[in-house]
């Protein structure tokens, strides 16, 4: 059971209400995701965090993709499920299949063990790296 | 200092010494970085952990560039040195520059610090996520 | 499903029984909490998780609401629902509304996200900190 | 070594100057912190950062002394050291000695270990929590 | 629900059949774990994995019912509740009872606080160790 | 450099003279650990912590040695250095050799791994575990 209740749409102030409206046409979902509606009970957070999210995951260096990639694999090395759930649902979206997930998740395997391995070695870094 | 000593390229035997010449042509490096002569203590290991990088990091549905990201971005939020030097070095020679690595920990801060947000929470997963 | 049983209140040997009596005089709780009735398998252990309870919570140079703020935030970083959910109940008897849950969740998702970001620019701490 | 150079403040453009001159001042420190001269790498991103952090630490329902607890509190638990450097050295500015740091790391102490307890044991949440 | 399906034992091809076959010789269940069966969409990772658990868990240095307590431990202490079951379970067949469970856990317990209690006292390790 | 000071042998009141006696024989080492000399700004915690090692170290149904692998386990998963370094120098005063670490720290990369893999594929429990 969730720690705060979810702000309803009808629930929603005006400010709340804009915020609202702008996250579901950014996703084409028919509803305010749960985070959003949870943080909605401090609306200059809420603000802030939809600036955050939009800032962040748009296209520049690297591409809408990879960034949903880095969402899963950061996401899974937390053990969120909330956060696997919605962006292995976006990367579903835009076309990863079930053996591209077993490929990313191996390589989040790799560096999850090795980083463990690594810090119970104790080992220096390598000259030039 | 590490816990355990590294096996030297003139102490290898035949098996290693193999793995080792291996390891310094696929990387281009003139050394064998200290996580393998860590593992050769074990060759069996060694074997099996190198072998396991060459299928995980060759590309498939993900490419070279996106594995070394995940790598990065695993390892950051564990805070492995160790990784985040080496991975981070592979993503120079593969072009990153300091924009584009901010950008990288813009997403792992992003979600990070979500995660941990929406463990505190305990938000519901969206409906069809 | 748990992993051990629960030491019920009837199954308890008089010294179990004792602690649990102070357990539940000292929460104001109808019932034992489950934590410590899996480790009644182990009357010492229990003995002396409680003591340390009563010792750790106590109120001195931090306060008993700042005491369980911290509780919330670990249990939120490490994503345990067990402690998440006792604790923000003790907040929530403590006076704690939705809108500052959601201020404390801001705190740990800006510690959380920077902690990560700053694990992989790998940034020198500053002269004088 | 850091992973990024640090965007000096003769190196920085306007916008990023201006945001430098308001983080000495908001601080009270002869210097930008090196987080932010990593940051400013993407200006967007360094802004984005800079007006968060005023927005979450900020006193509202939890004073600043709490927030700055929080921090250290979370830090500790990722193993942070510039987060714990530059918030600890915060809590010293507001008056907090080594037996309250002492005091402030049972806690973390406490709750760090039940949650990997709770996790190794899979006990179910209490009623009513 | 899991991210991606599981290949059943009728859809499996050859390849994966033997392995299947395999693991359920190993560990003498009537079925193959999910985990395997999740991996089995990149038949070359399944096999590599399987290989790698035959390997990392035979008796050694350390024998197997001590691999198992570290696997325990290693998975409580992410909070992984798949290994934390199908782990303890293993430890049941070995004999493990609920007070050993509770005493591994104490361990477990005792380092988990330990550490994030060192990472926010930068305490330096003692001379020798 | 730590956080707080630590407490000598020479500015020690009697209780934690006391202390400090019993920990240098009990280990056998001519100096008092840092992390004891740091908690002892609060005697009471010392205390109380210096109890817990004793009691939750002491040999039952795990022995010492195993109790000091799960130390190294959990300390190298959380990448803790200060604990990392004085338990892997327990377990070499208890003639663990380098290949019989890089065995261990096999266990904890593979566990640490697909823990992380786990979280990311959601894969369910297995019916009997």
């Amino acid at each position: 059971m969730p720690i705060v209740s979810y702000v309803g749409e009808a629930d929603a102030d005006a400010e709340v209400a804009a915020i609202y409206a702008e996250i579901r046409s950014a996703f084409g979902l028919p509803f305010v995701p749960n985070l959003f509606r949870a943080l909605a009970h401090r609306p200059s957070y809420l603000a802030a965090t939809w600036d955050r999210v939009k800032l962040v995951m748009a296209p520049g260096a690297l591409d809408r993709r990879t960034k949903e990639i880095v969402a899963v694999a950061v996401s899974a090395t937390n053990g969120c499920d909330y956060c696997v759930d919605a962006h292995s649902a976006a990367l579903r979206r835009l076309g990863m299949d079930d053996a591209a997930f077993v490929e990313l998740m191996a390589v989040v395997d790799l560096f999850n063990g090795l980083n463990a391995l690594l810090g119970g070695l104790r080992v220096d870094s390598d000259p030039g790296s």
